[in-house]
């Protein structure tokens, strides 16, 4: 049996999303700037993208800006206001949980003088909001705070975050990260007061190389890749016509059923966390209950470090992520289980398994019938 | 009967790279940071593509970094060099006719200040080698020279370019656009002394939002997108493995025989030529000859506009491109055509036919019977 529970890494590319891709690539290849009819066949996969997406975040199309993923759109998103509004302010805001594609663009600010506020998280995660209240000036550009965290699955209260950011500046830029919540979660960021946010297309059943960042009617940002002039200006290059209509195909599979989509993972969720929190030896961080994200969970192990259940499991097929496993081979301490106070014995003991709508009730039995199973056996376990 | 001549804009994708982006979609879709089987497999692509492309240049499989294509990489290669290289100088060097993705970033260094030498080109486009020794400085950082011109495939000499270059200042990088000569000609960027080099997926008939950029091993540029640290923490994101294993396999397929691609298109375009320039009211712009682009013809029409010409082709079943097309939607005047000092009356009657192996004498034969056919028909031409 096998069992892909490493989703939040990445996700199969589902079936139709693969066939437009073929479609692009292979029958309506034009270059969509050509003026003649292979540029507008290719074009049309653009717009039908674009609508769809749209659709999904009850959003204008025009708001949508393709990228070539979720780390460029949170580059993107940072690198374009800040060079935007260098007259307005050198003072950012984030969290200590963000994903790599958003501390380090902060990292490099904090580098080319600028401040960051880091905002306080709690045990399971959670950003706090009154710190959030008093961290935001009038110098202050941006806010980035992500909507999911990827390795615990907290969900931050993004909808508070941007009544309270914007009543305490109404010029200062929210972006939230949506890498882990798109095609997971109802977001409607225009409602939601959200100013920029960045979705990846392979998180989703979509391909790699593919994502957007919604970028709201109004918000100044600068390109941070010059050319041809394509996405409005900007994200210039010629456009990844496969990777956008793959993107489309999954965003519309996904939401056209999303409260089905969230009740099924749930109630996979549902189903594996409780066999583990009757398992001797495992601990789950964070929230788990509805509060939480449907797709993520985070346990650490008594005596068992992380990659050694990982190539565990990974024997008898099922598929797990150690950390965060975006950040390439570099096997480097969490920086969220840090900021969440988890004991230091955990620190590299901790194990993320992560859900699609494509897992089974079968896959879940399985792969807590291997946690059990192994534990015993790997390392230093003991029977209390 | 179709003749698909808009080979420079871009290409169908191959079917072996169709294949194997497939196989990375659908079956071997893991997320190469992964720790398990499903990453290492997914990895091997990676592996796979980067030995491909490293081997058709003769130069490291480290000095190659993927990227979402070649705007990605002369942006990477221009604002990565001079972020990079801050303390040790503002001026930098180009030419008149450079593509978008390569003007506009040096338009942008401009606005912050930097000082721009753009090189003299003569009438068939080639640029002024003496210029160029006057121009490197001390404080010269880069400087940036396509190899092959997208729009009337002027050849530059970017060998002799680099020799001068490095004599006056070794401390300088030269930086090529290889976009439009990658696939079509020998480069070898280690033994040549080009320092950066950019190259595009889905102009050799690999998929779109594929590409590279060379760095010589030794070069310190500044990455522009950060995040997980992915291709050596030059470009971060989670690798687009299926396009990538599409480039590799495209890039096998142009060089497994260079000379064979390079005298197949040698032939279309001599035959292409030689009826053109029969053809009364037809003027070809710059060389055409064997020390032309192989792959790039670009012709004047007297008294028909581009824009006509190119839609009475396509109802033909003929697709070419008006100017470069590679400017999303803006029908601009050619600065390339204006710096080789095109008659005035040209500007707008300038159309680009360009080649690829998959093209065929037939296809030829058919665009040249259709110029020919309507010519006479179309707006104000007139016989002499």
């Amino acid at each position: 049996m096998e069992a892909y529970l490493d989703n939040s890494a990445t996700t199969v590319c589902s079936e139709r999303a693969a066939e437009k891709m073929m479609e692009a690539l292979r029958i309506n290849f034009g270059n969509p700037s050509s003026l003649h009819m292979k540029g507008v066949y290719a074009e049309r996969y653009l717009r039908v993208s674009r609508a769809a997406v749209a659709k999904t975040l009850r959003c204008r199309e025009d708001e949508i800006i393709f990228t070539s993923g979720g780390t460029e759109s949170n580059n993107l998103a940072i690198f374009g206001t800040v060079r935007k509004r260098k007259r307005m302010g050198k003072h950012v805001i984030t969290t200590p949980i963000e994903h790599a594609s958003v501390a380090n663009p902060f990292s490099y600010l904090e580098s080319m003088g600028y401040e960051v506020t880091y905002l306080p998280v709690d045990k399971d995660g959670i950003i706090d909001l009154h710190a959030l209240s008093e961290a935001v000036r009038a110098d202050t550009v941006l806010v980035s705070i992500m909507h999911v965290n990827n390795e615990i699955g907290a969900v931050e209260p993004i909808e508070e975050a941007a009544g309270i950011i914007h009543s305490k500046n109404p010029d200062t830029y929210f972006h939230v990260d949506a890498i882990q919540s798109y095609g997971k979660f109802r977001i409607y960021p225009d409602e939601t007061g959200i100013d920029l946010m960045s979705v990846s297309g392979h998180k989703i059943h979509g391909p790699k190389g593919s994502g957007f960042l919604f970028r709201r009617k109004g918000v100044l940002i600068d390109p941070i890749i010059l050319g041809g002039g394509q996405e409005g200006g900007m994200r210039s290059g010629t456009e990844n016509v496969p990777a956008i209509a793959g993107l489309g195909a999954a965003a519309v599979d996904m939401y056209k059923d999303i409260d089905g989509v969230r009740k099924n993972l749930f109630s996979l969720k549902e189903r594996f966390v409780k066999e583990i929190l009757e398992t001797k030896g495992c601990h789950i961080n964070g929230k788990y209950d509805e509060t939480s994200a449907p797709q993520i969970i985070s346990v650490s192990f008594d005596d068992v470090r992380a990659e050694v259940m990982l190539h565990a499991l990974e024997d008898r097929g099922v598929y797990v992520s150690s950390g965060s496993a975006c950040s390439s081979n570099r096997p480097a301490v969490s920086r969220t289980l840090k900021a969440i106070g988890v004991d230091k014995k955990y620190l590299d003991s901790t194990v993320r398994f992560s859900l699609s709508p494509y897992n089974t009730e079968e896959e879940i039995d399985y792969a807590v019938k291997c946690v059990r199973e192994l534990l015993p056996i790997l390392g230093k376990f003991k029977r209390h």
